[in-house]
């Protein structure tokens, strides 16, 4: 059977073939019998209306990359959902793709670029270094999700980027360690030849002892494992074991994500020791499961939220031309929950 | 300026188009250095083979959308990193699709036809109630994955169906239970005409309930919480707090998802009881969480890698005309880990 066409659906009506589109994009101009007529005749025909300009138009160039470096990550779930929501509401089709920790993000988004017809791609987890001039190949629209900026300031509008803040915010979280009377903090992190946001949470954490006139241990600081990705809980509980092996002293862990917290918690705990009362615990991102740990997490919590609604604005505005690249960060908010206890040094 | 054709690369080259064409599919029927010299003239042109036959229909036809009912959870997660490693193999692309739990899956996966040219459907966590002949206008292949046809026997091929044997597993794990020495099971779950999965498990629980002489005690059965979606922690959380303030004497709390265990762990511990001592817990799913709580949960494991793989296969085989439905369920294996003690009746 030959496909029905808008032309067939105008002719069987008697009327137009723009009465038939006004009727299908619901425009304002056209009578509500008329609309009801036509509906009646698209249903009952099957027509579907594919090959319409409308749908032509939206089928080639709706489509909008999300290239996510580690999927299973909660955090990345809740901005996802963010996401979705802003697509559709934006008649946008998400087209996820998982990015493998030794994958190189750019080269995918290239090969997506030439194989399908994309209004613009959204980074999430991405990782710093990549030849120069890599990045300006992409001939889309992009935003870095979840990463800011890595010279840290407003002025970095090379490409966009929409974070928190986490230089700053992970100084503030050692900070309030520190405050606590904890001097000797382990941090689970990156080395600092890393390339993702670890670096800055890293950068952070060193600034904050310095400017406390504390020396940095260098063996306190665990760099991740090579069991599991990076940021997951059999990372953290990795590192934190052979941390517990090391038999460095320290009174603190600062993971600097909530699911490394959920490792260190059980390699604390099976080492026999309690939290916070022989080693206080603070992570960073504010997922939910950090709630139903015992002692309930201390954290950073990111607004995932408005960075989801804002990867999305931003992406939206560079499409339409109507800005510039922005170096977007945000404050996070530290909660105080019960897995970091106050030390007094007597 | 006008773009570069495969046509302009041939005439540079001195060669025929389907040489080009070789050359740019890794064709063995070419020379070394031909292909070498029409790879550089490539790269100087900067010719993106956009429009060659072969990457039309790809643009065209290599989507495969995936709806996915809850995307913060885990085990789909999981899954969902599955198929994107045999989409990717076979040169598909995922385009990933957040149902809300409110939202017809079905209308979504219709409305994704009529827009997108999709080879396939893949639907993860499932509702089964859909108006008559409504899968039926879905003109794509499509697989149920995580969800048994409901009449839960080989012979229910009206859809593709790839699950854990929901029902039959459910029962195992009452059962086990019951062999612990529980008689009072409370369980974390759907009410009868609940729609998804949870409808299996939870006739599977009351088969094993009933092939144990024990008569089912309506106030033990905890329909999920309206707060949070349905199998998650916050759900599991609601649920178990509602269990004990009823008043009803239980011994051990069945959550038929691990993330609603995880839940039912932080309302019992809040109520002052100790698992297993006072309140022994099961979970399902076996996501890596369990391994976190203390004490280990016990739970079971669903073939996930397998599930994954064989959804994708039996979409690629549908696809390819190859077969017709299968109803293909998969045994889950018990994890006993930490979380259930045994009762002794004197």
């Amino acid at each position: 059977m030959p496909e029905v066409t808008i032309k067939d659906i105008a002719r069987i009506c008697g009327v137009g073939v723009s009465t038939v589109s006004r009727a299908i994009n619901n425009h304002p101009d056209i009578r509500p019998e008329t609309r009801q007529q036509i509906q009646r005749v698209i249903e009952q025909y099957g027509y579907i209306p594919n090959n319409s300009a409308r749908n032509l138009k939206r089928t080639e160039s709706n489509g909008v990359a999300v290239l996510v470096r580690g999927i299973t990550n909660p955090l990345f779930n809740s901005i996802i959902k963010v996401l979705d929501i802003e697509l559709k509401k934006h008649r946008m089709t998400m087209i996820l793709q998982q990015v493998d920790y030794e994958e190189d993000e750019v080269a995918v988004a290239l090969e997506l670029t030439k194989e399908k017809r994309l209004k613009g791609i959204i980074f999430l987890g991405f990782n710093y270094y990549h030849p120069e001039g890599e990045l300006d190949k992409i001939k889309v629209p992009f935003v870095l999700g979840t990463v800011g900026a890595i010279c840290g300031d407003e002025n970095c509008t090379l490409y966009s980027h929409v974070a928190v803040d986490d230089l700053q915010e992970s100084y503030r979280m050692t900070n309030y360690l520190i405050r606590k009377g904890h001097r000797d903090i382990a941090i689970l992190s990156a080395e600092e030849k890393d390339s993702s946001v670890g670096k800055l949470r890293l950068a952070g954490y060193l600034k904050a002892l310095e400017d406390n006139g504390i020396s940095p241990n260098t063996h306190l600081i665990i760099p991740f494992s090579d069991i599991g990705e990076p940021y997951s809980m059999t990372n953290g509980y990795a590192a934190t074991q052979k941390l517990l092996k090391s038999g460095q002293a320290f009174s603190a862990v600062y993971a600097t994500s909530d699911m490394m917290a959920v490792g260190a918690y059980r390699a604390i705990r099976e080492a026999g020791l309690k939290i916070p009362e022989d080693i206080s615990v603070a992570g960073f991102d504010g997922v939910e499961i950090g709630d139903y740990l015992q002692p309930k997490l201390t954290t950073m919590l990111q607004p995932v939220e408005e960075i989801g609604e804002t990867i999305f604005r931003q992406l939206y505005d560079l499409m339409n031309g109507d800005c510039g690249n922005k170096n977007l960060l945000f404050q996070g908010e530290l909660l105080e929950k019960e897995s970091v206890r106050e030390l007094v040094h007597i």
